[in-house]
């Protein structure tokens, strides 16, 4: 391999405190917007329409909280996770400042914690990542944890120092935009009139549609992240895999289940944090993936008069029907046929 | 099912006089432009090139008018069509003010028809659907008429009410845009020398290129949209009907036939109604669509010398070539292989 | 077929001198750029980020040179290489002016010279192109030539005219943007610290990655780039070519190459010229497309402390590995592997 070519981080690489600054700034603009609606066909009103979001008391359309995640995600790809084996969790999840497009995403790493495996070929590393816009603020904070190959077993295992993780996003840190105004909010143009009182904690709501991938889509989506993960793009390499073919991107999963969410969750209009998520089988392309939500909390925001959060947990499947809400099975494991299981705080009108 | 979740309207709950808001306005983008022009190709000058709009009177380049079609259409399909059997036809549309990257259309529809259909489980609802921009101006205004499920085979039918459908837009009803002024058209740049004058009445021209459709780019497109229905997307669901396949939504056709029109139809730079429109076959993914197009009238613009109207019928084909124009059988029906018969009226300059 | 539709120049149709002014100008968006992303995956910071492109004297993010190169090819193909057999050959290709999302490029190209093949039925014709933005300044200007078939075998051959064509692109001709300025070149967010100094000729880039190509990503690029040849898009009448398949245009895999070469080359920001490029063997849709790159020279550039040029030569391959930067046989012909041999002029700081 040439001295030129960056071949990324191995597990020896990281150490504890190690900031790591990634590189290419992205300015979002209407593009990828239009782009991410014709990936997912999202129809929450907030990120389709001017008016709708300036009636909300924004300057105009925010970008998708999910598409500023993955245009993050992905810049970390190529310091963090490009030699991973496997993407372990995420935690801790903060949305910030409001996103327009225009603005320009910016994103850094900490190593907070490492452990090597019991294997001796392997460890993981907690990073936390954080998005800034062009004025400095904070747009993202996480979490996540990744399983990250040694360049060479024989290679001395470092002291484990493990982070303490939060279990998920306490409501007193979830950000409400300053500039949110819901006084005149409009259930006709938002798709639904069930508001936050209406949700019940331990409701489950079947969204009911199913949507098929194309390679071509998540190929197209995961490159407008700029996500470098060779296991969606190189055929030629999985075939050789353990699957043999090329893996969707996690994070375009988490996009279809949220948008396929609209039906039965129309007034969520903004994902404040991130508590936890799991991706617990690889999707491909073919597949069809159908979600389910349950409705774990409910709670007011401070000083707030207008707006309450739900902590939910949507369950997204491939290749069957979920008007049954299938779940793990008795063992607390999770069947085949279930690929994503994701805990999170929305932002609703009261 | 939750009853969160929306089922949509089964043929009981229409009635006549019935106003539908549909939900989620959409601004459109320069990026919604993009996509439109790398799913279909589209080298009309005036929705490709500002400086060509410009010398046209327009202020930017105006949003292809099958774009804006497609918007509106979509914002219906989860009230009106979501449980529809068969997209009956179209009638009366015309386009009205013209839209420009940054306007945001909003949709509602009234039910101006209902008829139960003889087996009983089936009835035909008629709405005429009218698009407005952020200023309330209509941008579209169209009937259509579609077959949808009784959520009971059981319960009485209504009395049966048929609006008057116009076999064609009259074209003094036509709308020429004020600002139109086309002085300084330039057929170097429009890609034809071929004007109002030089079309006959009864002339058939072949649109010459094909156009194989992947399931990536339908279901982008019609997600582009917002159209939510499912036999477009859902490949689990799609195996047990009757085609075993995603459907392709009929308005991608029309876009994919307009598009390939622009061969021996450039100067046709818009469309300034819809006579009636039948998909007459299904279209699927591997499809390799050909158009040929018959002018069936052309008629003056009153108070214009610059700009006269075409009347022309446009035919789609699938997996046939063109050259010897095939059209119905003798019995009048369409053969296997005819997927488009779209009527509509075109502007072109004098 | 009718006398409307255009069925582009044959051989006989060309002569030496003859100018061409393409149709359909295009005003490039920010959703074209989006687009460029999704498409190639591309992460050089210029093209990414309006901060980076700023910081580097730019008024915001320049349009890719090669989106500028596809658009500009694109809008000759209708009037040059519509019955083309095969794309020959480049040379002698500049960028001028930058172009920014906005800007409406025009193209024309002239008749430089022509010779009929000695089967008879097909003539080389060679042209040279160029693009223009709304305010006259020249974008790009190449030389292509083409085999095009005869309307008629029996047609009487011309007198044959050779252009002189130069082997490559003399540095002093390398136009360098005024407004460039490297004094706050930042190469944590470029991605790379290495600069124009640390390449070597000679020196041999591995660039790691490989890229599947979908028949709807090809087709959507070449799409947006308003390319009518019908090899990309028409599987119907490919079945009864020679590979029985669609073929992927030559400039996506131009594209899909420079975005891989990044990892090695992430400082080379720009290219400045196209020394020259042979498609060597078709790509087909599930072809997974890698490269390599050798530093063929490099060279100061006047006036400039902070900016030089390099001349890479980057080769791409399909379907197999790259580590051994696999080239040309003994006999100087190239292997099915490979499918692209492209010289061309970068700028890289210093």
């Amino acid at each position: 391999m040439s001295l030129k070519t960056e071949s990324g981080n191995y597990f020896e690489d990281f150490y504890v405190g190690q900031e790591l600054i990634h590189a290419t700034p992205r300015t979002i603009t209407e593009g990828d917007v239009s782009l991410y609606t014709a990936f997912y066909g999202s129809r929450f009103a907030i990120n389709s329409s001017d008016t709708v979001a300036m009636n909300m008391g924004f300057e105009g359309i925010p970008v998708d909280d999910l598409l500023v995640f993955h245009i993050i995600f992905g810049k970390t790809v190529a310091d963090v996770s490009i030699n991973a084996v496997a993407n372990l969790g995420y935690a801790g999840g903060v949305f910030g400042a409001v996103v327009y497009p225009g603005d320009t995403l910016f994103a850094r790493s900490q190593v907070i914690g490492l452990k090597e495996t019991s294997s001796g070929k392997t460890g993981v590393v907690y990073v936390r990542s954080q998005g800034r816009n062009q004025h400095g603020e904070m747009v993202l904070d996480y979490v996540r944890w990744v399983m990250v190959n040694k360049r060479d077993a024989a290679s001395e295992a470092p002291t484990p120092e493990l982070p303490e993780l939060p279990g998920l996003v306490d409501p007193e840190h979830l950000i409400v935009p300053d500039e949110l105004n819901l006084g005149a909010y409009d259930t006709d143009l938002s798709g639904s009139t069930d508001l936050f009182e209406d949700y019940k904690i331990g409701e489950k709501i079947d969204h009911v549609d199913g949507m098929t991938i194309e390679e071509a889509e998540h190929m197209m989506a995961t490159r407008l992240y700029q996500n470098t993960a060779k296991v969606h793009f190189n055929q030629l390499q999985q075939e050789s895999s353990r699957y043999g073919r090329r893996l969707v991107y996690g994070g375009h999963v988490i996009s279809l289940a949220r948008a396929l969410s609209f039906n039965g969750l129309a007034n969520a209009f903004k994902i404040a944090a991130i508590n936890g998520g799991t991706h617990s089988n690889p999707t491909f392309a073919g597949d069809t993936i159908s979600a389910w939500t349950e409705v774990l909390d409910k709670t007011a925001i401070e000083d707030r008069e207008d707006v309450g959060a739900l902590r939910l947990r949507t369950v997204a499947t491939k290749n069957q029907r979920n008007a049954e809400f299938p779940d793990k099975r008795d063992d607390d494991k999770y069947d085949a046929h279930t690929v994503l299981d994701f805990d999170y705080w929305v932002l609703m009108p009261r």
